[in-house]
């Protein structure tokens, strides 16, 4: 295996350009970053990159934390950053923090201070105060997604500009018996508090107020299910759902399916999302791009990191409504 | 800011057994880490991590890489390893090597060749043999899930007893037309092929050979949806299907619904998986714990590092039948 000063004399370049090349440390032209690589690859050359991140200061390392991993808005959030980061020969360390567990306790702890990262990206994170001082504390730039403005930058769709569209849609058709499924209990999230309290501002302004109906639910597709199951069994069912979003949503039209009521003529549904499944089971739903929102937060986190003086940016995207076939005027003959 | 000496007097222990408690390196009784973490904590003393690294020889993170977190079945092992990495204080390093993309030839190009891993779980990653060669070269320990038998440890279920479960269990209810539905193409998998022949070879057993039948989908709920859609929609459809996986096959149920076929009794579906809404859409599945795949991975990566040589291991994992409402006999009123 040959040094820095084989590979660069190999490829033609200076062993200072050889060694850009290769750690990523400043600009090298793509060429030249090419002839370097592939002489590094036929000597069998490679970086040691402690040595690297010593003599840099930079660990050209990301952290990724969040609660969940296996539901869709967190996956697809972590194949955005992901992507991104590839794009730029950055690392992406991931720490999966489920609220009220040993392991999330140990990450803010201990994980974070070790700063194996030159900055965070946190995915609908909902951290305690202690937490928040636990990543301030660790004096790396700090992106949040689906996170609240305050003193960090974040990335996140406008939620009450979503919810009032999804809630808007159903008045408009002619809807007044509409309710609101999903989120509640010891574990809400920001987030679906904020789409409830759009919603609930949406049927208010509409005159609907002791209308609005809220039916608590687990937010996954199962939990979803089983909350509409019950509120869709009784005879003075609501003509309309909104769901905090998609998988709720659909979890609902399931329910309704086997219930024997039909979608839309019996029961208009409406999600906040356009999740994976949302277009085979036709639900009409707010669009929001998970993906875009990784990819976005890294943009903000290396802006951060090249000037941490910058002041914290909010990027507030707007779900645009997307109509298919599970949202139609009430049915009126009942 | 406290130095490591100040960390040590504060938690009345050596200055070796402190850094051995902050870097993880060694030995420490849960009590005495305690005592020193929250020493450190106290004087906001850090380890720096890169200086450990290069004193151990050792980065006490793992490398994970494959091919979509966003799937249900990658998502789940990627929180089973999550999980046990984060109980040994072990850092996790995600790759997302989507094939065919050139962010995937990028990590086996340059990424993997850091080293910046003690060892690599590959999840179903099909590697090309140019790629097993460059994961050969990184001299670091490789586990792979859902992978073939061959230089490296292996994790998975024993996918040809799942299938032949499946397959069994539908004629055993008496079924004889009975299709596989998923995979097929050019990205065709591994693991789906080897359940297209279990199925194949449990219908020649049983004297069925010629009533074999494949029908390709892609390997997702909508994917199953789409192809089930024209399958089903023929006069002379099948009265059974076996789903590659629980996606496929509860994107079969969903087609079945909307062309007004009863599940089970007009149409049998059986899946492999036991995924999240399994349950909900009752379907009868093989199951599989992915998550305990996941951990089972961490344990053999660490013995591996642990003693590199070694022989490698293969663990399969049986899945278990679990009958639900989605098969039955035939309808003989036909």
């Amino acid at each position: 295996m040959g040094g820095i000063a084989d590979v660069a004399k190999r490829a033609g370049v200076s062993k200072a350009t050889a060694s850009r090349a290769l750690t990523g440390a400043g600009y090298v032209s793509p060429t030249t970053r090419q002839k370097v690589v592939s002489a590094a690859r036929e000597l069998g050359y490679v970086a040691s990159t402690s040595a690297v991140s010593l003599a840099t200061g930079r660990t050209r390392n990301v952290g990724v934390i969040m609660p969940y991993v296996n539901r869709w808005f967190f996956a697809e959030v972590l194949e955005g950053i992901q992507r991104s980061l590839l794009e730029r020969d950055l690392d992406l360390t991931l720490y999966d923090a489920k609220p009220g567990t040993v392991g999330r306790q140990r990450i803010f702890d201990d994980y974070l201070a070790r700063k194996r990262f030159d900055g965070l990206i946190a995915v609908g994170l909902e951290p305690a105060d202690h937490e928040i001082e636990r990543m301030h504390a660790i004096d790396r730039p700090v992106v949040m997604i689906v996170g609240d403005e305050g003193t960090t930058c974040t990335v996140g769709i406008d939620d009450d500009h979503a919810v009032r569209r999804a809630t808007e849609h159903l008045i408009g058709l002619g809807h007044t018996d509409i309710a609101f499924l999903g989120g509640g209990g010891a574990d809400w999230a920001m987030v679906d508090r904020r789409r409830l309290s759009g919603y609930e501002a949406a049927m208010a302004e509409a005159g609907l107020a002791d209308r609005a109906q809220h039916v608590q639910s687990e937010v996954t597709l199962p939990g979803g299910y089983a909350a509409a199951a019950d509120l869709l069994g009784d005879t003075r069912r609501p003509t309309a759902v909104v769901g905090v979003c998609d998988e709720v949503a659909i979890g609902a039209m399931i329910a309704a399916r086997r219930l024997g009521i039909r979608v839309p003529s019996e029961l208009s549904v409406v999600g906040i999302d356009d999740h994976e499944f949302a277009e085979m089971f036709s639900l009409t739903t707010l669009e929001q791009i998970p993906r875009e929102q990784g990819s976005a937060a890294v943009d903000l986190l290396l802006q951060q990191i090249a000037q941490p003086d910058r002041p914290p940016v909010d990027v507030r995207l707007k779900a645009r409504l997307v109509v298919r076939a599970s949202t139609a005027p009430p049915d009126t003959r009942a």
